[in-house]
């Protein structure tokens, strides 16, 4: 018995392209005291990864060429060295990696409990794309009844819930989508109170127009020239989170925008990173748990079937043509 | 008896020149109930002045054309309509403006007591620039002990006091200023751990040589080429406290870097502007009276004399030849 997995050949130029990656066959690792092994059921995908492909540190350490890629994945313990998570015992792995099997320390497994909510629904709304959503927006954005938060990959794993989580709190959310169908999900079905094309020709006159007390909030995902049509709206007091740059991660090198707004408009900027936040995860999952049960979280994901199918659907991410938080069923 | 006054009479294009303004006189104001009318003896200059002079609406509306330029005063009362205030008082006003006289409401103004510093040390240290330093620094930059502290236009009004108050606080300070003379002062006056000099050809290598361990809170005055030689040194979890960007002010359409660092290193940015917190002027006053009595802050000024030396000090103060806190004595 062996465990398949995706490494890492090249690092990406640009794009990932197939060629990147290549999946391989190697030993299953065997738990030692306080781990267990787990069989991999769902993975999910994100952006971040991409980040880790680069040669460039970021906020972890580059891949090493032959390296896993990094990811989160659902399992089921398959063997135990742990007395607190026994076999059979379903779990979401922050790290598991794209592959069949993975051994983790117990401590760094949070347990499925498929009452709540199907095994995948941790890969999102209770997993890293909904906690990410739920610190950022909450704690370094700091909403108001009232504001307008502004959300870019409004329906993408993590801006579907931070625009959700915005309307739970009282404010006005504007979502920012690439095409027509995206932009109908997030109003019709996320219910935000506008959606705007970031493909169509009048993209920022649709925005303005869509934000007519300006912005208060920009939880921002893409960077780029979506970023550029956010700024000049941004009120003063105005916050922004910086989630993720996905328009950048290919081309690190391009210029922001000037700050003179920042010091006009005292503007805060907030870079993060949800693994600072781990300490939030107990209050999140009440919270996030109680919305879903509720009905006030609209889960929507992008499923794809098989080890085979992960790596066009990471390419399928990156390139915005995903609907939804991205996951492989295995 | 008259006012003498400068006016703004176009609005500078890049650098003011002295055709910008034009002195003229108008009868003085007199105080209504809760007023006192201030002689200004005074007059301090800061870098914000210009920001009002454009077109664009920054944190205040600009200024018309034929309004009184916006400034810190130094003055005495000689005519009150405040019991809290009478005539003799020393105040500080800081709206004072570049005339010779103003009217002011009583709760707007400080009580200059020259026991602890003489009269033009309550324009700079113990001023606005002073506080401009301390509320930055302490609130929004919240230095710990060890940590590496950059400021720019550091032998300026807010920067000398930036740093010397870093220092204060156990941080080892690199400033950066124009010219030999300056860094020398900076380095062996206000006792910065190490001071570069960005008008020289290796200024980018002579910084990060000044901080071996990086930079781990920017305190920028001055935007532009300074900053983005700063930007890359930055620590993961650094805060850059926003408060000038005086290389900016005649070209505000000047982009900034890429956000790519903001993400990767969790990077805080924050736009600040001193009068948003008013509310810290007593813990202000406590500790810098404090501090200048126990000599641990060096006051340097860059002094004129008179109203006819105003505008040529403000465009020393613009193009970075001023030397210290700008103020001209009438």
């Amino acid at each position: 018995m062996t465990n398949r997995r995706i490494v890492l050949t090249s690092r990406p130029q640009g794009v990932p392209r197939p060629a990147d990656f290549r999946i391989d066959t190697a030993a299953i690792a065997r738990p030692g005291a306080g781990e267990v092994l787990l069989r991999h059921t769902w993975l999910g995908l994100a952006p971040a990864a991409r980040l880790r492909m680069g040669e460039e540190a970021s906020y972890r350490e580059p891949m090493a060429l032959g390296d896993v890629v990094y990811g989160q994945a659902i399992g089921h313990v398959v063997e135990s060295q742990a007395p607190s998570l026994p076999v059979g015992t379903a779990v979401m792995s922050v790290s598991g990696g794209w592959q069949e099997y993975s051994v983790a320390r117990a401590e760094n497994l949070v347990r499925v409990d498929e009452s709540v909510a199907p095994a995948n629904v941790w890969l999102g709304a209770l997993g890293t794309s909904g906690m990410t959503a739920y610190v950022g927006l909450l704690d370094l954005g700091q909403p108001r009844e009232g504001e307008t938060v502004v959300v870019s990959a409004a329906s993408g794993g993590v801006g579907s819930n931070v625009g959700q989580i915005a309307r739970l709190k009282g404010c006005r959310v504007v979502g920012i989508a690439g095409g027509e169908d995206k932009v109908r999900h997030v109003r019709d079905q996320l219910g935000f109170d506008a959606a705007v094309d970031y493909k169509s020709a009048d993209f920022a006159q649709a925005l303005t127009a869509a934000c007519p007390s300006g912005v208060d909030i920009y939880f921002d995902n893409v960077g780029g020239a979506v970023r550029d049509a956010v700024w000049p709206l941004m009120n003063p007091g105005g916050r922004i989170v910086v989630c993720g740059l996905i328009a950048e991660y290919n081309d690190s090198r391009q210029g922001g925008p000037g700050w003179f707004p920042i010091l006009s408009k005292r503007l805060a900027l907030h870079g993060f990173i949800m693994s600072d936040h781990l300490h939030r995860q107990p209050e999140f999952l009440r919270d996030m748990a109680q919305w879903i049960q509720q009905g006030r979280i609209h889960i929507q994901e992008d499923v794809s079937e098989g080890l085979e199918s992960v790596v066009p659907a990471f390419i399928r991410m990156l390139t915005g043509k995903n609907f939804g938080k991205t996951v492989v069923r295995l």
